[in-house]
């Protein structure tokens, strides 16, 4: 018990871990299938998660179902942390989706991404993991 | 169209890249509900994707619908890659399950996992991005 590998994180963590990257991962439904893709994303002042999108699959997956679970996390030898937030995906329209423009969203790949879409979480979790991988003392990978 | 900073890998790539790799993000369902947890995952000689789980949700969900996608990424400054999988997950029973005793599968956490699961993969896809982040020249993050 008190050698417990895995620690939560509070809310307040795992809040300032996502405000604190802006790479993730975006799982949802596309009709009776579930997807995932890496985006790059802001947290608003809201508790909001925001990102850019293109028309595609995963913006008409989320218009269908706007159920979705995102995903960060980050990791070395011998430290790890996983947030996990759930909600529902909103495309903003009109001046709503300028919020974007005020926000540290920055796209990694210059592709012309023109939707924006707001993810109001509903839950969220944090978890820091203490890992042990004894093979790395033999050869690393 | 020469200056396209997303390029496809093969299913080759895609495969050896997983291969090469032992963490990444699942993607499955829960009743209607998506969730996305990470992994660490090996590859058999059957093109699946081999992990072990504690019993829980995730168990819970593969079992009640076995439509899954699996999500590997890297990046650095420059450059990036992803490489997203879809197909049917399926808990291993008896002796099948010890295909995971001889397979590099090993958990980053000493947790027990007790469950092995094995994704047929139906779908698999890679890509290599050039990224573009002219920020890091200013600051780092």
């Amino acid at each position: 018990m008190v050698d417990n590998p895995i620690a939560p994180m509070t809310d307040d963590e795992a809040w300032e871990a996502l405000r604190s990257h802006e790479f993730g991962r975006l799982a949802f439904h596309l009709l009776d299938e579930v997807h995932i893709v890496p985006i790059n994303y802001a947290v608003d002042g809201s508790h909001r998660i925001i990102f850019r999108t293109a028309e595609g699959s995963k913006l008409l997956g989320v218009e269908m179902n706007s159920d979705v679970a995102f995903e960060i996390d980050q990791y070395d030898d011998e430290t790890a942390f996983s947030v996990i937030a759930r909600g529902r995906a909103t495309t903003l329209e009109g001046s709503a989706a300028y919020i974007a423009d005020n926000l540290p969203l920055r796209p990694w790949v210059p592709t012309e991404k023109y939707n924006v879409v707001a993810i109001a979480v509903s839950e969220i979790s944090g978890r820091r993991f203490r890992l042990e991988k004894p093979w790395t003392s033999i050869h690393t990978t």
